[in-house]
């Protein structure tokens, strides 16, 4: 063994023991070269190693961090199937059920759908607040009825722009948060009765939409990966009168999936072809961890049917319920509803995004973000990985800041929720993301909160309730 | 003729010529006696008989003030009549028209439904907005989904109560204005196919939105000063299936009628009797011009049937959209509803809401408010009244900022708006208030702007209109 392996193994064994968790920095170069008394090309060469065998990542000008093992480690959960017949649904009170458990402060928030929010810049946030509403002409109250107020719909569409895009502001209605755009879309193209394709998992308020307009869902099978298969869905609209399909490309709820760009221009092709609109769910699209923004599927739109629903809610501003949709050709219906459902957004929050997104270092702040949640990832997937039973199966999300876990099959993720839930943990159980109440044994974990002492202790309650499980049923 | 008597019959003399105006202040009783050389007692005798005959009215600490003179010149248009069957609707889309038309900053803005932005505190708005802002716990993002912020929700029960009506705060709900607390209530309680008991005429966006949630509609007769009928609503309520009531008791829009407070009492009792539902709009009730407020229907509630929608949209901070409703026994089922199509109204709104109410100055700013507002009625009427042609009938409001006008008979509302449009000026025409698309020589004109030289011109150009649609159509 060479010196340079010598080195590696001794950081190895560190991690195995787990002294170096994923997150931390192990040694710089100068300092190890002192400590080994080697020189420092010898401690890169050492560190190049690590690296080449997925032990270790390099941040530029940061130094060497211990990655998460998920790989070695556990599996990833199979693409799901779905029977894929139209279903009218009946899940929206056991949702409620459900989430109305999880809302409590004090639980380890696993199951909450909502990261930190000591991860935002409350503060940045509420001087644009100030500095717009001082500026603000009084007569917007009127000029700002819907589509919502000019400059905040400007910078939404310089950054479709900057995205790759071509969307004019004409087209961006400002709403409500993305659900507010996400319903009043559905509604702007079904009546009772149509039929909505949807992924599985979906998420629930995909469900309950569908469920209160009285349309029917079909469930498209769907890769933990590359999200819904395009072969499926294509067989799908040929067999099936689907009206809309409703999916989020990005970073999808709970699955944490990501569709490829070439796969998005499939897509958006597939569907140009039956002339079917896509509601596109796009909230965490720029809670991405890799160097490149994902594309989005607007930019692949040459007939104006993908109506991209997006949101400030998860990227900078919880609790300001902005969000928008480039609707494409249904602008004007998206409008008209919004107009007789909440008639307009509240002002003083949209200008003062309009302001931060101006002036208050959006950038950055998103920098931050998501290198924040990067680490809480690795740092939840390697406590899942410690703590979790064999034949766990986890998914290896690239954004966003949602884990999808398919626990051994005797595991009743409901059965788990109620029993978690009396440990002061919250956790979401599969059949919630489910028309027919599938994905017994799933859960969808939340790692949008720095991982504490607490988050640790939580994961590892969870993890003995889970195998106190399997030994009850067995 | 005695002395007083001459004095007397000056001051009509100047309000007949028009030098003296609805609205004006006349003389001192102390400059009066010096410029008439007579004793003041003698000037008061004058002044009192003034009042007892309708031409002016004294304010406290203030003096006497020109009365507008509806009651001597123009009629009040009578009960309304509409047929009484249930019918679907189909008048969205033309009130759209109508609408977006109507739009134009530009425009002498009669055809509005708002007031003017002036009239509202925005500077002591922004500072709640800032203060409150600075203080807010980042976690309200999370707790304070349905229902709403908890301050904001006490200080309006604390507004209930005052007004006579306890209402638990876990009955209110915070929403994006009144109109989603009414679409939300209105979901609440019905299914596509029933059927609504609504005011004729009604608040367009009543109309819209049973079109829009696929409900058949029901006109009750209503009277320009007491609101719906209640006998023919006894009546409608034995013979068809109505699932749920939606009206406005206190300064209805159009009409502004005000429903008195033994009639609401009934109302209450008779819907009781029945086990329906009230959706009672209430967003003018603030807007009162008498000393006392106006009961609510919610004082009334024993059985929760009530829900009682308003907003502070139209009181205190347009642009805001932070409404509310006290949904009674609907509460979860709203809050169910909201945290499904618009997940939780806007945080920093409902905050500074919250902090203005308890350390703004909401009182007195209301009473600046109703005092701009009844200037105006009384400024606007009286030009209607010189500008207006023989036949014009008018209500006399005790609330709010709409007049209803009926026109002779052979002008028609529509034409009218288009032909004042091309004109600078914007108009509310009558079937855009109507399931049937009646009240064909109604307009609605708004009188919630100041009473500037440009309103005046509106008016009189307004009045030459109809002039010449009378010419033309004999």
């Amino acid at each position: 063994m060479t010196r340079y392996e010598e080195i590696a193994e001794g950081v190895i064994t560190l991690i195995n023991q787990g002294v170096l968790r994923p997150g931390d920095r192990i040694p710089s170069i100068r300092s190890a070269s002192r400590s080994h008394q080697v020189n420092p090309l010898t401690v890169m060469q050492a560190y190049q190693l690590l690296e080449s065998q997925g032990w270790v990542a390099a941040r530029p000008q940061s130094g060497y961090y211990v990655r998460a093992r998920l790989v070695k480690r556990m599996a990833v959960p199979e693409m799901t199937r779905p029977t894929q017949q139209s279903v009218e649904l009946d899940v929206s009170d056991f949702v409620f059920d459900i989430l109305e458990a999880t809302r409590s402060r004090s639980a380890v928030p696993l199951g909450s759908a909502f990261p930190s929010p000591w991860l935002f810049p409350h503060e940045r946030l509420s001087r644009s607040l100030t500095t717009a509403m001082r500026r603000i002409d009084p007569w917007s109250a009127v000029t700002n009825l819907p589509p919502g107020n000019d400059e905040l719909r400007r910078q939404i569409a310089l950054r479709y722009l900057a995205a790759g895009a071509n969307v004019p502001v004409s087209e961006i209605v400002v709403t409500a948060g993305a659900l507010e755009a996400l319903t009043l879309c559905l509604q702007a193209v079904t009546q009772p009765g149509d039929l909505v394709a949807i992924e599985s998992p979906t998420f629930y308020a995909c469900l309950q939409a569908i469920e209160r307009l009285r349309l029917k869902a079909i469930e498209i099978p769907t890769h933990p990966d590359e999200g819904v298969d395009l072969v499926a869905l294509s067989q799908a609209l040929l067999t099936h009168p689907i009206k809309v399909c409703w999916f989020m490309t990005n970073f999808q709820n709970p699955l944490g999936s990501l569709m490829p760009d070439c796969k998005k221009q499939a897509l958006v092709d597939l569907l140009a072809r039956h002339e079917v609109p896509l509601i596109e769910d796009d909230v965490y699209g720029e809670l991405y961890f890799d160097r490149q923004p994902p594309r989005q599927t607007k930019s692949y739109d040459e007939k104006g049917l993908v109506m991209h629903c997006a949101s400030f809610s998860k990227s900078v501003a919880p609790g300001y319920r902005v969000g928008w949709v480039a609707a494409g050709r249904y602008s004007q219906a998206v409008q008209r509803l919004q107009f007789m459902t909440t008639l307009a957004s509240s002002i003083p929050p949209q200008v003062a995004l309009a302001d931060f997104l101006k002036y208050g270092g959006y950038e950055p702040h998103l920098r931050r973000l998501r290198r924040a949640l990067a680490t809480q990832l690795a740092m939840t997937s390697d406590a899942i990985a410690r703590y979790f039973p064999e034949g766990t199966r986890l998914t290896k999300p690239q954004g966003g800041y949602f884990l999808w876990i398919e626990l051994p099959v005797m595991v009743d993720a409901v059965a788990l929720h109620r029993l978690a839930l009396s440990k002061g943990i919250s956790i979401a159980p599969g059949p919630i993301f489910s028309a027919k109440r599938e994905f017994r044994h799933f859960i969808r974990l939340n790692y949008g909160h720095p991982f504490t002492e607490q988050q640790e202790m939580g994961l590892a309650t969870l993890g003995e309730l889970i195998k106190g499980m399997m030994v009850s049923s067995t």
